[in-house]
């Protein structure tokens, strides 16, 4: 099994605050290494907006050095003009990692709380909750932090089952 | 009046095929540049395509050198899934030119259709027409193009109505 620090960035996207986590996963261990929200100034004009999340993000990738991305796939239940603005800033939280080199890998939000909480209907607050508890040193400034680290933890507890089950189809075929 | 001419890029986007126009303006006249479409391969993952769209975005202005950029305004009265998607594609039509320190204008389908057509609501193939007529040079191998040429039309002529007005303004304050 690899033991290298895998150093993951989850990104929550929005066009106001595009919330950030970064951890560090090493074997089943997690470790919490900085979260926080990139803004955009709601007087500038829609591009000017995104291009402050381009840069705000791609400053955090520059900073922490991830290795690999995840992003919340957005829920869209809402009128198209609202679906059409989320994906706009949605754009920008999968090209920033995919422009600086990382794999993206994209999770629903019901995978996500599945993952964290054990439910796939779990309230906000729960899945807040088992953020801090599984990253003690964690204190998330906003909501949108403490979704990202979740994204985060997510695809750190994907990765290694699906590693897990790699490995376990190498070790069958090799004995045959 | 400023008779410099002005190199202006015109983008209609698209996940799979994000069309672009280059025209020069000076004073009335309108000059073709150059026309295509960047493309996004379907068997890539979707911050892949992103990233694909975006670096040729980038390409095209790079050698093109455009100092002014529109971006047609997606029309979404479709399933919020789609206006998702398109809303992708259109983050990127947006943060590209404003990456490279360009404003970035946005029209709606309806001004762009009355600017170049005279009407709201014509046909896709009157806006094709009128762009061949007013761009004679102009051989949009796509409607994308087309649509894009369209795009930085209507930036230019409504940029020149601005500037008038602004004139005028100027005129009319400074006589006072």
């Amino acid at each position: 099994m690899d033991l290298a620090a895998i150093r993951i960035i989850g990104i929550d996207p929005g066009l106001r605050n595009m919330g950030w986590g970064v951890i560090e996963v090493l074997g089943s261990r997690l470790a919490f290494v900085a979260c926080g929200s990139v803004h955009s100034r709601v007087s500038l004009s829609l591009a000017e907006r995104l291009r402050q999340l381009h840069e705000g993000l791609l400053g955090v990738i520059s900073d922490l050095a991830p290795i690999e991305a995840a992003v919340e796939e957005t829920f869209v239940n809402c009128d198209p003009q609202s679906a059409l603005k989320l994906g706009q800033a949605r754009g920008i939280a999968l090209v920033a990692p995919a422009l600086a080199g990382l794999p993206v890998a994209e999770y629903s939000a019901n995978l996500i709380k599945k993952t964290v909480v054990g439910n796939g209907h779990a309230e906000k607050a729960q899945v807040a909750l088992m953020v801090r508890f599984l990253l003690p040193k964690a204190e998330p400034e906003s909501p949108d932090a403490a979704d990202a680290l979740a994204v985060a933890i997510t695809h750190a507890q994907l990765r290694a089952s699906r590693a897990m089950a790699k490995s376990l189809m190498t070790v069958r075929t090799s004995t045959r």
